[in-house]
């Protein structure tokens, strides 16, 4: 069709794994795309992977300009490359060719004010821009995605036929995307996700170990204990391979491979920016080397794990479902928060309803509770918080005594259940209504005159504190 | 003595109180000082202070370029002006009248990159800079700060005479300043002080909460505890000044001050860029309103603060002080630890010993428990973590059980500790030689062909565990 000097539909420029999937899965929808690599080869291989995947339309090019030339107008561009430098670049490259009204797409996971900048770039020569999340690793960007596309809303408007086919299809929901705002909101958007991810990971591995670790169940009952699990309230991916994961042998010794795994700690890339990375710098992350060097330390101290107690099996494992439901309520209410704190300053008037719809296939956190989330915003659009949802409310307070008991146990055993903690202490000072801050405001008004408000009276106060404390003492 | 062609000493530009109360110190302690501001009153307000105060060898200026030219060469001025582009213009405007070999100072709490970047662009006209972390509020300004001055080396040395006779002397340690390394070492060290000092700030809250709540003491005992904790292992400059806080009786009503004072939570300014800060993210940061709303759902859920419990006040008022101690033990270590991590990052070869011995005195941290510290690093410069120090190890293994006990109480009380329990889970995880992060490595493997590491062998390793999992389920 290029050569017949027909123009194609879109065009994707960076053709590693998420790049060529995406391309794939846009031509297998039905909608002719041009790619482009600054290596080559990755064109030719993609081109390749066309063929052989049902020849589709797809075609490669060796040059921008002529990757460019052959996109018809008003052109749209997707990059899948590193957040950064390498997108400042291949806009550069790629907008020397391009005229206005045409429009470049930044599928990667990039910092929101960075987009923000671009755009503004962008504009000044005429062109149109988009920071548009992609959930879903490698399998979502082949088969469907979630897309949060933000940015430029007549640009939107030009792909939306595309994204709609190209995005996961979830039955009575529809297809998981949504324009999501303007400026980088849906760089925004995505990093919330992304932190939410990490955070129902972080939990399912605490549950994991409370379970192993005090409960000492094999990895037979592990494989149980989840496949019940996503029957019920907890169904979602994660759980469904959480229990496959137990299941498998490992196939270079004895035993299971999940026992094999080392245990690294740490995330990277996007991970640095949420606030759950952000959070998880509060707990320790040693290397493997400085822990077993400080269990030696302790251990010659007198402490180990205790395990010693008698535990009800039926019970933890009951008990350890309702905590990690509870904490994943709190985990989602601290995200959803973030974001509806963002849009308020950016004036984005962001629909957490549609989020949580949008989040419900294709991508990691995939699960029935996302649509328990969308009704609440159904049911109150201005929801101040999940935890106030009566349907929620009613849940964690059902909970809440396996919660307690959960965590408690854990630290009373020597494990840290920092996400199990954390979630309850968000929960515990979010009903609270008083917090011990007032000592915090009067210190500071002490020593360095911030002065204070108070309960009473409307104003901001200032007292000697020092000079007061000291007339007593005389 | 400008006013006979003698030139000053230094010059300090930026006099809002912190600028004020610093030229006035340098002044005191005999070093002539030249001192300018944009807005001309605070000019005329610094000079009639100096007058009050002593007739204080300091001499206004009010345009910039008689302010620098009353300088003695290589001229040295110190700004304390709001970080960011106030810095910046700043450095414009006395830069246009500096020579080679002149230096500028900030003494503001500065993002340490952005002072690399100065540092970098007035090495290119000639100048040196360096970035200088001050603690200690107004008042360590006027009479004795902590200073953490890094950068230029050569800098340094101009104008070390002034900084050891105005920092805080401290008997038997000398005064609270050294040269801390090159680039923005003076304000990373600054700025990890400023999250340990809130970190103790909550940690004291925390305490003060327990006992408050669970334990009904009131402002008269809590202001006895306090009283007798700061002569002990506690002892330090804000358990005392919360002791004073607990005796002072409100002015406009009936009761003590404490109780009037709003409960305002968050923080503002350096507090943002710390990482107690970020780890603060996690924990609910709802407006009062949002909170007593919630009080309201969850009481009526039937879940209000439980205290009918028996508890025996004395043997609660130990275990606070044990876990508030082995709490700010780990919040040290932490702190400790971002230094070194950068420190090693960033090839400044920092004195971790040195940096507790400064911050003794003048500044809202200083305690015995720095001296401790101090010797930790004096026994091994090369101490992986505080918590492995002989000495710490012991106090810490020796308290756990009552920070377990508190931290377990304040959960089943429905009061959040999520300092106590933060520090806690970094102990637990610090001190384990395996977590369950192996079975997120499986995940991250599973869904995203992330590979992982094996404990038994060397290399990177991925497996097809949908395949597996799918083959077995048939």
């Amino acid at each position: 069709m290029v050569e017949g000097k027909q123009l194609t539909r879109i065009g994707l420029a960076g053709l590693a794994v998420m790049g060529q999937n995406l391309a794939l899965n846009i031509a297998e929808k039905g909608f002719p795309i041009s790619v482009y690599n600054r290596t080559t080869s990755k064109v030719d291989e993609t081109v390749e992977r066309a063929k052989k995947e049902g020849d589709l339309p797809l075609f490669g090019f060796r040059d921008p300009e002529s990757f460019v030339n052959s996109i018809q107008k008003p052109r749209v561009i997707i990059m899948l490359v590193k957040a950064g430098a390498p997108v400042d670049e291949t806009i550069k490259t790629l907008s020397a060719y391009m005229e206005k009204g045409d429009c470049i797409i930044d599928g990667g996971n990039e910092w929101y004010e960075n987009t923000e900048r671009r755009e503004k770039a962008m504009a000044e020569l005429g062109l149109l821009y988009l920071g548009m999340g992609v959930s879903g690793g490698e399998e979502g960007a082949r088969h469907g995605p979630s897309l949060m596309p933000g940015g430029s809303f007549e640009a939107y408007k030009y792909i939306e036929d595309i994204l709609l086919k190209v995005a996961a299809q979830v039955p009575d929901s529809g297809p998981c995307v949504t324009y999501v705002s303007k400026g980088g909101s849906g760089n925004f958007v995505k990093m919330i996700h992304n932190g939410i991810e990490y955070g129902d990971m972080q939990l399912i591995a605490e549950a994991y170990d409370v379970l192993k670790s005090v409960g000492k169940l094999t990895n037979e009952e592990l494989q149980n204990v989840f496949t019940e699990w996503n029957k019920g309230e907890l169904l979602s991916f994660l759980i469904e391979i959480t229990a496959d994961i137990f299941g498998i042998k490992d196939d270079k010794g004895d035993g299971y491979l999940v026992d094999k795994v080392l245990d690294k700690t740490g995330m990277k890339g996007t991970g640095k920016w949420t606030v759950q990375q952000a959070a998880d710098l509060s707990v320790a992350a040693p290397t493997i080397e400085e822990r077993v060097e400080a269990a030696k330390v302790f251990k010659s101290g007198g402490f180990g794990v205790q395990s010693n107690q008698a535990v009800d099996k039926q019970k933890l494992i009951d008990d350890v479902r309702q905590a990690l439901y509870a904490s994943k309520i709190c985990s989602y209410a601290q995200g959803m928060n973030l974001i509806r704190a963002k849009s308020i300053e950016k004036g984005w008037d962001l629909k957490l309803g549609e989020l949580a719809r949008i989040w419900k296939g294709g991508c990691i956190i995939r699960a029935v509770f996302l649509d328990r989330i969308k009704k609440a915003y159904d049911r109150n659009a201005d929801l101040a918080n999940l935890l106030v949802d009566p349907e929620f409310a009613k849940e964690i307070v059902d909970r809440q005594s396996a919660w307690r008991r959960v965590v408690c146990l854990a630290i009373n055993s020597g494990i840290s259940t920092p996400g199990m903690s954390s979630s309850l202490a968000y929960f515990d000072s979010y009903r609270r209504e008083r917090l011990p801050a007032n000592l915090v405001q009067a210190q500071r008004d002490y020593f360095g005159a911030h002065t204070y408000e108070r309960i009473d009276m409307e104003g901001s106060f200032h007292t000697e504190w020092f000079k007061i404390a000291k007339q007593s003492k005389i």
